[in-house]
């Protein structure tokens, strides 16, 4: 027999990235250094003092986690404007249960983060898939071209942009702000990367109650493991968001962890300069190889393969080195990591 | 301005107690006793492996930790039969996800938990609040009558109901079944606390696809803190949920500290049968005073008050002591906890 699944999940694979044993993964993002030992010891003595007493429910408004959060991303942010949950994901999709869902349609510019028109469906929102530019460039004028004509509830934005890397030019989310009648949405998950003068969307902020800038730890903090996604925005975006969002969604030890991080921002937060460097390592090495490589804000770079891209990605797969297919035709997305993984992925570009 | 939030949102106001500073807290159903030293121990260890390495996601598909779930459940339960997320919550929002949302319908039979009808909201589905007999039963008949009338998609049952605290007949879910046109989940938030005798709808799972038992370590493992639900089903319903589950949604941690957990599950659960006598001594005591309380195999008892059961409520958070008050005129819940907490309950339920 079939069970009665919903027709439109019908036929669909569950998202993911293929997990594979693989010496030099640089498939997922994740930031290729382990914790510092003095942030482990830290986060092991949060998490200590939280144990006895588990058999207590967290708390639900995760107040003291959102005030780190607010004091984290400066720009006067404060704890009424920040909301958190397990993972970007989470928050994307409290966002669309609010704000989208059934009857109401979310825009984003493909390509970009691929879980968002998955999460239109697991929220029976309509998603529309729209477009960039062959350069994969988003100007203004091509935004609210497109929002014009589909009028979305919610509207998605990346940047920097996943899988291209590009930051957007904050003109692009003020304009989007001005002729989209709903929410927007800019997905800064890997913003901590950007190149040195490139503005976030929370300077947009202030006076615009329907923009929300969503962020992660899984990424710069190196805290993918952690599972710690947040917003900025209005107070009353995060007082919508507690309609929808699952009571104690947040665990006692993702709270508590979560501020220990946090507090050794630094340590953890070190990492980034050293990554950013084999990111633009990688960006100058291919495009002196003659190769097309899309600007990179983020800890990734989208370059240019043979048409098939499957067979590059298989080719380098045989090298062990393990690097993204975001479905593109010709192009493949690989992780910035560490000097020795860089390495790697260049002796084996170089050898196809 | 106001923003553009769901019409079928609006006006609602989020779900949860409140959350007083009280000396005897008995309002949300937690296991009152703190985990064990030994167990503190335990999940520290288990803990601190993780946290090196939390730059890397976790195991997307938990596998570990539901082949120990499956191992705890017994009926010859396999890895592929469980799924495990944050909280049951998470569970039986995934379910309606990909069971039942725009355009479904699902049933529940009021009053129950009063999650599920928010869990609808949440995800689009049409939510049809059904009856129970005037002393909270709920008979084969009754249930296949209302199933006939609404054809829904997705049936909750709970069992032991709560706020009422009763167990169900599995003669109830099998009917339910046969009359369901969908899915049938039974919410065995509090399976644990049952009375000597009472079978699981684990039981009934043998060659029904539709049916789907959820559960919860919040309550006999007094792991409310750590958040984490599961289910067992076909494991057809495994993969369906993995469709519209987000990618990574159980983090390391909890992954690691369920584990645990289940590993010392035997000292976890050595407080169950010391929360049943204080649940059993708060029914017959009150009985003995000739109060009308339902029969309960939770950790939890449901009492008839004066009729404006609001009044009782504050009379008893007068005298330190806050219970839970449901929405039913006329009766309140409380938790059973310690003995002291059980006296103080007592003592000042008779000074009222």
């Amino acid at each position: 027999m079939t069970l009665p699944i919903r027709d439109d999940l019908r036929g669909l694979t569950a998202y993911g990235a293929p997990q594979l044993d693989v010496p030099v993964r640089l498939n997922t993002n994740e930031n290729s250094y382990p914790v510092p030992d003095a942030v482990v010891e830290a986060l092991g003595k949060a998490l200590q003092a939280e144990l006895r007493d588990l058999n207590r429910y967290p708390d639900r408004d995760a107040v003291a986690l959102r005030t780190d959060l607010a004091a984290y991303l400066g720009h006067d942010l404060t704890t009424d404007q920040v909301w958190a949950a397990n993972g970007s994901n989470e928050i994307q999709q409290q966002l669309l249960q609010a704000f989208a869902g059934p009857g109401r349609i979310a825009l984003g510019f493909t390509p970009a983060y691929s879980m968002h028109p998955l999460l239109a469906v697991g929220t029976g929102t309509a998603w529309v898939d729209g477009y960039r530019a062959a350069d994969f460039g988003l100007t203004a004028a091509h935004a609210v071209e497109q929002i014009e004509r589909h009028r979305p509830d919610l509207v998605f934005l990346c940047s920097p942009n996943n899988p291209t890397g590009t930051a957007l030019d904050p003109a692009v989310v003020t304009a989007v702000l001005d002729a989209a009648p709903g929410m927007v949405v800019v997905d800064e998950a890997y913003a901590e990367f950007a190149r040195a003068g490139t503005p976030s969307a929370l300077g947009v902020l202030p006076g615009n109650q329907r923009l929300v800038v969503t962020r992660t730890m899984s990424k710069a903090f190196g805290f993918a493991g952690g599972r710690l996604g947040y917003l900025a925005a209005d107070p009353a975006v995060v007082d919508a968001v507690q309609l929808v969002r699952l009571p104690y969604h947040l665990s006692s030890l993702t709270q508590a962890a979560a501020r220990a991080a946090l507090a050794h921002r630094d340590a953890l937060l070190a990492t980034v300069e050293a990554i950013k460097e084999q990111r633009d390592r990688i960006v100058s090495v291919l495009r002196e190889r003659g190769m097309r490589v899309a600007d990179s804000d983020a800890n990734f770079v989208l370059f240019q393969t043979q048409p098939d891209q499957k067979k590059s990605w298989r080719a380098l797969l045989d090298r062990g080195v393990l690097v993204r297919d975001v479905g593109l035709p010709g192009w493949l997305r690989v992780t910035a990591g560490t000097p020795a993984e860089t390495d790697a992925f260049l002796s084996s570009m170089e050898s196809l």
